[in-house]
This record gives C-alpha cells, sequence and structure tokens, in this order.
C-alpha cells in the first residue's frame, strides 16, 4: 500500500485534476491518496469560487481518499512558502511520493532544486523589479533554461521544499499538456480545461456544456460563486477605515505599500471594481499575485505574528475521509508531529486557529453556510 | 442684529424644525440664525437618512442663515459632551442666544443646571443600572421633579454647558407640544409629526402625504435614505476581522463590551440584522443609545486618541451660508478661537480632519456621494 501525496486547490475540481488522479491510481492501484488542498483563500489570494467543503467532497467522489486543509497562514503565501508548508504537511500524513502537474514532466526537479538551493532570496528584493522575476533569472542561471510555466514553478517549489524537509517523497511529476494553466477559453476538442477558463463559464451564467470538463458538476451547479467582487466592498472599507499603522501590522506590508492600498481605496470612484483598485496599486515593484495575497491578509486581519505562530506549531484540518483513507489516517495518527484536527473546537477557534475561523466567517458572510465550527469531517 | 444659535441634526429636516425659526424670526426679525448641526453619523449613533450637504440645503432654504458640522469626534457622544461641543461652537461663532425645543419650555433649565452642576458623574457607573438612568435618579433629587423628556434632558445639557462655559448665551426652549420626539406615526390632524415617524414613512416606500410634514420634500424625494442596515455588513465584518485588542481601543469601549459585540457578529445568523444585534449585544449595563455609539467609533475607526485630540483642539466645518450669513461669519472670523473650515484640504483629511473625512468615505460607499474633499460650501 503506497501512500500517494498531492498538493492542490482544485478550484473547482475539473477533469484534468481527475486525469491526474487515475494516473496515480494506474501506476498504484493499491494507492491511498492524501491531498492538501488550500481552504478557502487560495495560494494565489483569491478567494475560492467554493467553499472548500464542496471542493473536499468532488475530490472524495473522484478518487481521493483523505483531504486536509492547508490552514490559511500556511496557504495564501508566495509557491515557495505554500510548497513548504503542503510538503510538510504530506511528510507528517505519511506519504512516499508526490503527484503533481508539470508542462514538463521530463525535468529532473529535484536536480534543480539542489542547483538553487543556495540561491540568496534577500537578492532579489534589490532591483527595481519584482521579486518573482530577479528569482526567475537567477534560477535560469543556475538550471541553463527558464523555468517559468506556472505548474512547473511550482514543481521546482515541492522539489525545494522535499530537499529541505530530507528528501522524504519520491516526486512524480505528471504532463498536464491537455490545458494551460491560464487558458482562458474551452477547448471543444478536448475534455480537459483549465481551472481558469471553468471558473470563467461558470461566473458568466452561460453554463452549457461546461459540465463536459468537470467530472461533478451537479454537486456544484446550485452553489453560489465566490470571487473578489464579493469581497472588495469589505475590502475597501477595510482601507478606508484602518489607521496607516493597522495596516502596517499586515502579514506581506513592505515598502510603505499600504499607503497605496489605501490611498487608491479613497480615491477611487464607489463603483471601482476590485481589479480597477488593483490595476492602480500595481507598481514594478509588486505583482499581482503579491497584491492580491496582500489583500486576502488585509480582509482576514492576518498579522505578520500570526504566520509565525502557524509557522513555529503547524496543525491541519481534516476535511473528509474515505474508508481507504482512514488506514492511512490510523497510520498518521501514531507519526505525526501536526496536530490533525477532525474537529474545530471553541477553544481553538480563539486559540491557534483564529485566523482560519475568521477567513471562514468572512466567507461565509457571502455563500451563508458555517465553514469550520459544528463541521465534522465528511466521510464517503 | 442678533445672532442666534440652534443645535440640530435636521433628520430630516421637517416642519417641527421650521416652526422653531419661524419662532426665532418672529422675536427677533433681524436676527442671523447659525446652526451647529451633526455630520453623516449622529448624536445617538444612527446614521443620517440622507447626507449633511443634503441637511444643511434644507436648513438654509427654510430661514437658517449659516451651517457648521459638528465634528464626529464631537457629536457621537451623550447628551452632555454633545452639548457641550455644540454650545462652545455657538458660543466661538458669535452667537448670542440659544434656541432649543422642549417638552417643559416653562422649565428654569439654567437654574436646574446650576442645581446639578456638582454632581458626581463617577458614581453613576457603579450600581447595576445604566449611567443614564443613575444620572436622571440623581437629578430629580436635586431638581425635585423627572426631567427625563428627550429634548428636556438636552435642554438641560445645553444649560450645564452654557453654565460650564461661562453663560454667554441666554436660553429660549420653545415649546414642541405638537409631536412628541420618538413619535411612531404621522397624526393627520397637524402638519408637524416627530423626525422618528418622518423618517419610518420614507423608509416604508409609502410616501403618500408626507410631504405634508416636511418643508422641502422635493429636495427628499430622490435621495438614497440611509439606515444601519446599510453599515450592518460592514460593522459585522470590522467585529469579525479584528482583534480584541484592536476593539479595545475604539472610543467608548468599556468592562469589555468588546468581546460581547464580537461574540454575537460571529454567533449570529448571516441574515442577522444590525436590530437583532443590538438586541443580543444589550445588557442592563449599557443602554441601546450607548451601543449604537459604540456601533459608530467601531464601524469608523475612532480611537480614544482621536476624541482627545479633538477636545484639546476642536474645529468646525462650514457647509453653507445665505448673503445674511455672510455678516455673521465675517465677524465669527475675527473673534473664533476654533479654526472654521469652509474647504477641506488634502493635508486637512490625513491630519486633524482623519475621522471626519473616515466617516464621509464610509457614508459615501452607500449614497455614492463625496462628502469632503472638492466640496464648497453652499451659498444661497
Amino acid at each position: 500500500m503506497k501512500i500517494i501525496g498531492i498538493i492542490a486547490e482544485y478550484n473547482p475540481f475539473h477533469n484534468g485534476h481527475l486525469y491526474q488522479i487515475e494516473k496515480v491510481k494506474e501506476i498504484y492501484p493499491e494507492s491511498i491518496i492524501i491531498v492538501a488542498m488550500s481552504g478557502n483563500f487560495l495560494q494565489r489570494g483569491e478567494p475560492a469560487i467554493v467553499d472548500k467543503w464542496v471542493r473536499a467532497k468532488q475530490a472524495l467522489l473522484n478518487g481521493v481518499d483523505v483531504v486536509v486543509e492547508i490552514p490559511i497562514a500556511g496557504c495564501v503565501q508566495p509557491a515557495d512558502r505554500f510548497a513548504e508548508n503542503g510538503v510538510r504537511i504530506l511528510n507528517n500524513m505519511g506519504c512516499e511520493e508526490l503527484f503533481f502537474g508539470a508542462e514538463h514532466a521530463e525535468y529532473d526537479f529535484m536536480t534543480y532544486a539542489q542547483l538553487v538551493q543556495n540561491l540568496d532570496s534577500t537578492e532579489f528584493s534589490k532591483k527595481n523589479i519584482s521579486y518573482a522575476e530577479a528569482f526567475q533569472e537567477a534560477v535560469a542561471a543556475k538550471i541553463g533554461h527558464n523555468i517559468d510555466s506556472p505548474n512547473d514553478v511550482l514543481g521546482l517549489a515541492y522539489a525545494k521544499a522535499n530537499l529541505k524537509f530530507g528528501k522524504k517523497l519520491k516526486l512524480n511529476p505528471i504532463s498536464r499538456n491537455v490545458a494551460g494553466y491560464h487558458d482562458k477559453s474551452l477547448s471543444p476538442d478536448s475534455n480537459i480545461a483549465s481551472a481558469t477558463a471553468i471558473r470563467k463559464v461558470l461566473f458568466s451564467k452561460d453554463h452549457n456544456l461546461v459540465d463536459k470538463y468537470l467530472p461533478s458538476y451537479q454537486d456544484l451547479k446550485d452553489e453560489k460563486y465566490i470571487s473578489w467582487d464579493d469581497f472588495w466592498p469589505f475590502l475597501r472599507y477595510k482601507l478606508i477605515s484602518s489607521d496607516i499603522d493597522e495596516l502596517a501590522n499586515i502579514y506581506g506590508m513592505a515598502e510603505g505599500i499600504q499607503y497605496r492600498m489605501k490611498k487608491k481605496a479613497l480615491e477611487l470612484k464607489v463603483e471601482a471594481t476590485f481589479d480597477e483598485w488593483l490595476k492602480a496599486v500595481k507598481s514594478k515593484r509588486f505583482t499581482y499575485t503579491r497584491l492580491t495575497r496582500l489583500s486576502v491578509a488585509t480582509l482576514v486581519g492576518m498579522k505578520v505574528n500570526d504566520v509565525s505562530l502557524y509557522n513555529k506549531f503547524p496543525y491541519v484540518h481534516l476535511l473528509g475521509f474515505t474508508k481507504n483513507g482512514q488506514k492511512a489516517l490510523n497510520i498518521m495518527k501514531k507519526n505525526s508531529e501536526i496536530p490533525l484536527l477532525a474537529k474545530i473546537s471553541q477553544q481553538d477557534k480563539d486559540d491557534f486557529y483564529h485566523v482560519d475561523y475568521r477567513a471562514g466567517k468572512i466567507y461565509q458572510s457571502q455563500n451563508y453556510k458555517e465553514q469550520d465550527l459544528k463541521r465534522a469531517p465528511l466521510i464517503f
């Protein structure tokens, strides 16, 4: 019995994800698949289109055996940190191999990780380009070619995290050449489309044919689809109603960007959208994803200290499992150094879990479903 | 030429207010009437039904000569402080007399003020009843009868403030026995109704006959009427997304009420209304108006320090004037110790004016009209 790990967002779960799971089952028919999934706010600083419970259910109905939630302090992070937090969780859950999609599955990610492991990240903040761009340049110099496709970049981040934690996982990149990560339209010749394209169709209300790309459209079709548009009035209000020094405490604030975020929130017309505000705030030194992550941290009030605490005392929230998954959980309980929360207690929510709880309450204000208290793991 | 002061909210301006102004003109045909008016958030912790500019315009069209705004730190306050801030402004604007409505215009408010001036307010917070109730009891003991009608209470507060500032104003209570302050329905036999009754009708969308009670219904009828229902999602979000120690800095927080405010915001259903939340938070020690004032302070992020600063360095914002009013402004400019702001500058908004500016921006998020920057005083 192999225990296989996957780090995913499932925003939403689609045939590309299903394909990856089928690949695992093809190679290891007896495997148990554990997914470390982002919660209601995603790595790139977006709210999830549907909540973590709906997404976990879709995964469990389609071959995944255990879904755990990466806490918000570990998840809404640059790729390297997101990868570290995901890999750390999977290590602790007893995973032996990590499967992930890559534009170039033939890359030797572990070797690349060794080549770039000593890059000094503090150097990248000096030039007049974004951190991400500077890092790309340095990586290309070490490896001999660019690593710039989104899933390859994540793959390298997983490999680096794996190296850091003593190479406990064997890496299995799976080719995902059917749909580009950011493809904006559905391809009629395939039943695989990018999550970006699928979300676009779901938000358009013209859902014709979208079920072709989704293994569980039935579970999705009655959900309210959530986006930054739903939270933007609250983010704007937060920026307007907070003092600059309160904003300075938010995780990720740097170089006085809080002044610019607040100024643009005040200056733009009330009718302005989140995207218009983002565009107004954008500068050379800040990528869009850095700004959207900052936006999530501001929205939920995640402080520097909240992230430090999570890094020191990590935990993981069990969203659901199958009977097959139960076996892995039994093994894991004996070995894990990271507490696995099957239920969020009244005490947890006021203690270490408070930012996740708050994020859930804010998400709930839009989808009207309690996210943490009184929710038991899904069992399939 | 007499300069007459009135302290008002005009929420909205109605025939009862007009009656008061006509009374002044009857006694002093040559008078200049200056009104110190609350801004977009009112003394009792409610948002104004229409913004300060609409209300100032209505006053100027109906006999008032100058309208100035009492800053939010001076306005969203218990009656005594509200009265002090209003009286201080009117003193500085050169007013000689103060007109105000009273349920018992025959009361000798200045004498009553002398009788109760030495009551030690710190004593009222000890008993297991609200401050307001304890104060009422003590006042009745001194004066020999209750002062418990809303306008009489305010009248006594004006008298106390006047005493404190050296009795610069002659007080002129005007009988307002036609409509009770809190009357909830319109009386068909009169053209005077309480602002409470008028607001109720305006919110009901059934505006039939309401113009009978309003001298300027034309200016009101196309406005969006604003209430706590509009701001409640933002207040709830603020309570959910703030740490307890951030809430503790809000002006007026006491006895750990922030725990209760936050707890109820988290526990109630997403569909719960502001009134349901208020009712859930209500306790013997806190009156509803104390809670609504706390709610405004929380919504706009008004800190203890913001109020201390205003108390030390007061200012007043000129909303509009008539040609007749211009004369009083010329006199005032020579004598006032309080700066009169005719325009809010970019610098003001980041400096002493920042809480007013913020309150205006939050109000603007609902009525879509810029409240401070680029607004010049109305001239009629």
